[in-house]
């Protein structure tokens, strides 16, 4: 099989580093989205949406959404158990795991696409364009405080965001944390229990996958 | 356990017609949103997040998050599988339903908050008020149009959204659809494939969960 990839795209990120967690090495290839890449005749004819990541099976199957992907490798790597343990973890795991994307992913994602110069006319990815929407990419950022304020109560009472375990939670939030910087959010140290967990997972070797 | 839940809420659909294809009689509380009474401070001391389905378990243990709520049904009850049968199926599921989720019933909701007199204020669910952004309304009603045409290509070759099987993808398109109409967007019958899927899934007892 062979991942879609590119360095910089967050989605991409969140596969490397599940991937990496798990001990999976995957042959990657790069779309350079910087010089738009993704909208080449060549890639249009692998994955018509547009978008990065995505990974081709050896049979020829496209799984685009980059939790699909992760689910896909899950299933070829049980262990660790990223997305819980039993039912009622893995019910935890993706409540929390949601929440990470609704109120973070997604809060930071409408900043970004919405006020960076690079996207103009590109609010949403994908095949069709949209113009950017300022007060969304507002919002965005009033979202991303509010998620701040949110992860650093939780982390107050759990080591990590599901609970005792890393999981695919705490990935997709460090993801949602760095790219943040793109619009100057920034975690502040006096959000010591947020700080305290971006230290340990930023430490990961994974985090740099 | 018992989950709290309102006829009219589409997410709380979704868990309930999830638990109907499962068989599982679910003890529920009605949260009447009409009158807004997640805003009150019982259903604040039971779900802090303001919103439903929410499914208290036994041990207390709140799960909120509709999906979290099926992945935790699921568990209970296996058969038939809705979240996909092996590796690679699931893989396709979780594919499909987010890009329902994310194509479909976020462009719905964008159109529904941000343009309805009743959200007035009320932009994004949840404990925080947001203004309305009538250009994200907009961008959501045009998003619901592209979301029939590729529902109605992916179904002129498959049975269902995800492949041959019924599955939770084909639950959260049907709520997306429903939902629409609140926009006045509407599946025409020139969507042939769209609407032979459209029938035959509303006809299920499920969808009247």
């Amino acid at each position: 099989m062979k991942l879609y990839d590119f360095a910089m795209a967050p989605n991409a990120r969140r596969v490397r580093m599940f991937a990496a967690e798990k001990g999976i090495e995957l042959e990657t290839v790069s779309i350079d989205l910087s010089k738009r890449e993704q909208m080449n005749d060549g890639y249009r004819a692998i994955n018509p949406r547009l978008a990065v990541p995505a990974l081709v099976l050896d049979d020829g199957t496209l799984i685009t959404e980059s939790v699909a992907i992760c689910r896909y490798l899950d299933a070829l790597a049980p262990e660790p158990a990223l997305f819980g343990t039993d039912a009622k973890d893995q019910a935890i795991v993706e409540m929390w795991h949601r929440r990470v994307e609704l109120e973070g992913m997604q809060a930071v994602a409408d900043g970004v696409r919405n006020s960076v110069e690079f996207f103009a006319g590109r609010g949403l990815p994908g095949a069709v364009d949209f113009p950017q929407i300022p007060a969304l990419a507002e919002r965005g950022k009033q979202r991303v405080d509010l998620f701040f304020a949110m992860l650093n109560e939780r982390l107050a009472d759990s080591e990590y965001i599901a609970g005792d375990n890393f999981t695919i939670a705490d990935i997709a939030a460090l993801i949602g944390c760095d790219f943040a910087k793109v619009i100057k959010k920034r975690i502040s140290e006096e959000q010591s229990h947020l700080h305290r967990w971006y230290a340990a997972v930023r430490a990961r070797p994974s985090a740099s996958a």
